[in-house]
């Protein structure tokens, strides 16, 4: 494994391999590997013959007030665990060498970027594009993976190629599972013992929005009511940012479920901020 | 020559070429092609072996009101033009092909973007990045050369692959003018005969403040009113939009010339603008 902490040589790295006929296949991540990342690892080695995996905990896309400061890094332990899978370059550059001191040209989605985490978390996806333009033009992939968790990011991840031509295959993997359903994500590091108990009521909530709809249950203001009862009743001091109803595709939101509808909510647990979501009301759509 | 309306066609042909070891240096135009066109594809010919070429009058980089419908179009004349100078790839869209009628992805520079041009046409220079992207994208250029006369945009496009780190060249090649100083520009043809009798006072002006300079004036509005007052005399219906002394790089304004400056101004002449800039204070600082 090759590791690259310069965007310059990272990027003169891959043109090498580009122009000897090699396909890159990347996985960009903000680090603190786990599952999810290493599954996203694997479906990427199958999509191209090098494997890309960049580490960068992006500033731009962190609010004020959000959890920048304390979003959990260990790079030494995501090393060896890039290694260990089979990473051929590894990228993790400084906020500095990403951001110049006088940055100014940003990458923005006006449309499926406006509701769910758009709306709680303005600037963020303006922060996620900006980087992944950038992260795309450094390894100047085949293929980018990102995982089905963040189905909002990834979406708008497949616009941004679609809409600036960039010749890149977007692949979206399926969420991994912790055994009692919790996505795997980062940031479950931060719970606290008796938040991560609780916190697989976000999956919970989603089993019984798939279970509602499978039983001929179509109206979204009710699922979302019953969805809300039983996170309330799980975890009482849980706050919900939203549950939201929407087309798999265009993420525009939907009253009655008719055809693939994904159900994505967002919840709070103390300060930290959890996100899953579902497909429903037929299977395999995405 | 070949040439290609389609943009995925034209990629597929450009990452081709890359593969089998060609650079590719690319002149994005808005066609009506004149000398300055002309001028441009010779520099980029000698900075790379394929040179493409794109015609497209971008509707996006048009304000409302603006002349994106009588903007200049003879593709039957560009394309022979084209063959004549050698281009070896010639990309001619259809708006329906480079935006999708749910288009939502957009690039923009924020800082050197505020100033001259972007201050009387809000949106231009989104439209403008936003499109440049998208060529970068579709034709993979190793240079791309754009023209000193729109200099606001060529110190943007600089922004714009600095920032998000295109793996291309810039080059910013000399502007071509008639015998009479006039910059070349497509809308030139726009302009009623009396006012393309006139409209050399743009570079008249710019000749004086350059005298002006070098004589030890130092101080910009002294400079600005006698350029004002020079082309109020040759040509009394004229309305400036500005005329703004600036740092050559940064776009910053500048109450005083101390060293290389740009002078850049925009003039309108019945329907049309027209647009011209000097660097003054020192020669051949860009």
């Amino acid at each position: 494994m090759k590791s690259f902490s310069s965007s310059r040589e990272m990027q003169a790295m891959c043109r090498k391999l580009i122009l000897a006929g090699n396909r890159i296949a990347l996985v960009p991540t903000m680090g603190c590997l786990h599952e999810g990342h290493l599954s996203l690892m694997k479906t990427a080695r199958e999509r191209g013959n090098i494997l890309a995996v960049s580490i960068f905990v992006n500033p731009i896309q962190f609010g004020k007030g959000e959890d920048y400061e304390r979003y959990p890094r260990d790079i030494r332990r995501d090393s060896r665990l890039c290694a260990e899978t089979g990473v051929d370059l590894l990228f993790c550059p400084e906020a500095s060498d990403i951001y110049a001191t006088d940055h100014s040209v940003f990458v923005d989605e006006t449309v499926l970027s406006q509701g769910m985490c758009g709306s709680f978390r303005p600037g963020h996806f303006k922060g996620v594009t900006t980087v992944v333009a950038k992260l795309f033009n450094i390894v100047q992939p085949d293929v980018a993976v990102f995982g089905h968790k963040d189905i909002q990011q990834a979406l708008i991840i497949k616009q941004l190629v679609r809409d600036l031509n960039f010749p890149i295959d977007v692949v979206i993997a399926p969420t991994v599972r912790e055994a009692d359903g919790l996505a795997m994500s980062s940031r479950n590091n931060l719970l606290t013992d008796d938040d991560r108990r609780v916190a697989p009521c976000l999956w919970k909530a989603l089993g019984l929005a798939q279970s509602l709809a499978a039983g001929g249950y179509k109206d979204t203001a009710g699922i979302r009511d019953k969805m809300t009862e039983l996170i309330q009743a799980e975890a009482p001091s849980a706050c919900i940012d939203y549950i939201e109803f929407a087309n798999c595709a265009t993420l525009h939101p939907t009253a009655t479920i008719s055809g693939p509808t994904v159900v994505a909510l967002a919840v709070r647990l103390g300060k930290v901020r959890l996100i899953d979501n579902l497909v429903i009301g037929e299977r395999d759509a995405l």
